[in-house]
């Protein structure tokens, strides 16, 4: 079992490159992370995820805490062996979803009481228990319990919100040290709240810096705010936090996004993105996005993107993709989810080899210059 | 290009194995051709299709000249391209979903005027208008136009509408033999018609060897009569039809259906059960059906058959199988698809193995006696 590392490999201005390095495998850095909600990657078989190049899945505890249970998924062997996933598996705390999904949440200091959206019934999740369920997971990296604020919010709410998250993951990380299932090689991430405040988010950092974890995740983000707003904030906090741990941004999100926040130093996204898109009948290409139902792809032979290393995105011609798309086919989902996935990791693995060449910039400029020119001109 | 030959390779009382040359491709009988309705064959990928062992699937001619239209596929390079399968492919004529599936049909000499199910638009099948689509597909083996009876229907009814498909295989033969996108090595197949009575099917089949198909397919039947008049039907009819010649009992059937028709004689199937079942949280397996939402499943860690050949069937667990289903999720459908399907072909190379070994007998007392002993006990 290797102990948890963070190797930093090339900076390219802010931009980074590098290795996280856990007990079941290595994540090249900046990684995007497939969301695997309720255990699966929707629409796609792990093997299949796999061959995209990603290195890490995300799993969601809120929605493994309601079904099948975390103690469920525990008695089976952890969430590894129950999706048939073997490499490493980061687990929100399910913070976000209770903020988001849940019915009649009520916050209290204790923790949060919430209704399940799938059969109205009451849990519970505190800072203990939330890592709880993660160790019962079997989760690679943990993250600690947070409160999300609505957005916009004002900046005295933000406070108090960060403050209770502070003393969560006070909790949280105790929980975490002596936890009887905790596996060698398992991390512990921070979650830094505050907003869109750039104050606050640097003092919160600074906080979470201070009790100490094996990563930094900005939280609270990616919940509405224009896009300017997002990169600032990474940008006013990630000069808080420690340069040899690594970084995640929660929740984030298009192509574009990536772009900006790995050239501001991030090295960890996750997105439901690619694979929503891809079951709406959409899909990310070097060009743009497409949207397959349109009526100027019904007789299209061109495959999405003649360029790409998949198979999904290669062969398939539009004209069939429209079809399945039209036809409310399982196949349009399977297709699509794969194409957009092997999309975000060509894109991930692009970035890695520019940084560590030293032409970020060059790559950056690349990449807005093949979506200005915009997908391939109708037939 | 091969032209298209059937070779009987070997008898075991009156099941018979054997293979079906084309210009695409070997189909090894006894076959079962998984069912790609719209272009697709629901929740697989063609490759997966094709590494359960299938040497052919079958496409739906109605649903294929109402979405997408037979000239746009076949504009596109296709229905092999389109598909992107690249073994052979039977189409059926339409005939079966304009019964089952279309708006007002109004039936007359000429051809079905019918209304599409989809935005019931009108459209004609007539029996040249039939091979002209799967020409335009590019099917390898085609299937004449016929009406389909409803079950039960008095037996002078039956008898027209018997004399009318005999009329309407006359011009379909001979559409088939002059149209110009009629390829090397493509087959046509008449269908027997007569609905249970076995004094018309015998007629109906000597009727339409004179008029001299590649194949003979039994229609009709799978439309809600007992096992056991379906199996009467079979074993009443194959007499009547040319040893040299396949065999295609059209729509059948559950993998007891499969066998009894293999052993009087059968050569070819298709049904969407295995697919359908699939995505309906059930699994075909040796010791039968095995439903997958029933609680016994939820916490049980053993796969489906831990003897079976299929990845779907021998690495997930049950437990996990039941959470896909009780969470709606895609994977549910394409794994269950992948392990019916695979279960399918696994049912054939044993009959076929059997046969050419001489011990079809031996084989079905033991596929009744893993039948009987039923799915593995609830832990």
């Amino acid at each position: 079992m290797s102990a948890f590392a963070f190797h930093l490999d090339a900076t390219d201005g802010t931009a980074r490159s590098g290795r996280i390095i856990t007990a079941r495998g290595t994540i090249r850095t900046p990684a995007f992370m497939p969301v695997g909600t309720a255990g699966t990657v929707k629409a796609m078989l792990p093997q299949t995820v796999a061959a995209t190049g990603a290195d890490i899945v995300l799993g969601n505890t809120y929605h493994l805490m309601l079904r099948p249970g975390a103690e469920q998924v525990a008695a089976l062997g952890g969430l590894h062996r129950f999706m048939n996933w073997h490499k490493p598996i980061l687990t929100d705390s399910g913070g976000f979803q209770v903020w988001s999904l849940a019915k009649l949440r009520n916050m209290a200091e204790e923790g949060v009481t919430f209704q399940s959206h799938i059969d109205g019934s009451t849990h519970t999740l505190t800072p203990e228990r939330s890592i709880d369920i993660q160790c019962l997971l079997g989760a690679d990296i943990q993250m600690i319990l947070d409160e999300c604020t609505d957005y916009p919010v004002p900046h005295a709410q933000a406070a108090t919100s960060m403050a209770l998250t502070t003393r969560w993951a006070d909790r949280a990380k105790h929980a975490f040290a002596h936890h009887p299932r905790r596996q060698q090689g398992q991390a512990l991430f921070g979650i830094v709240q505050g907003s869109t405040f750039p104050d606050l988010r640097q003092r919160h950092a600074h906080t979470l810096v201070d009790i100490g974890f094996d990563g930094y995740a900005l939280g609270g983000l990616s919940v509405g705010e224009p896009q300017s707003a997002m990169l600032d904030t990474v940008e006013a906090t990630l000069p808080a936090l420690p340069a040899q741990q690594p970084r995640y941004l929660m929740g984030v999100g298009t192509p574009e996004d990536l772009v900006e926040a790995v050239r501001r130093g991030v090295d960890m996204f996750d997105c439901v993105l690619p694979t929503r898109a891809g079951r709406h009948g959409q899909a990310f290409t070097r060009h743009g996005r497409v949207v397959l139902k349109n009526a100027r792809h019904a007789a299209d032979p061109r495959p999405l993107d003649a360029e790409s290393t998949c198979e999904a995105a290669n062969v398939y011609s539009r004209a069939y993709l429209h079809h399945l798309v039209k036809s409310g086919e399982y196949l349009a989902a399977m297709l699509l989810s794969w194409a957009n996935l092997a999309y975000y990791q060509d894109l991930m693995a692009q970035m890695r080899a520019a940084i560590a060449a030293g032409r970020f910039e060059d790559f950056a400029t690349a990449f807005y210059a093949q979506r200005q020119a915009g997908d391939i001109e109708p037939l």
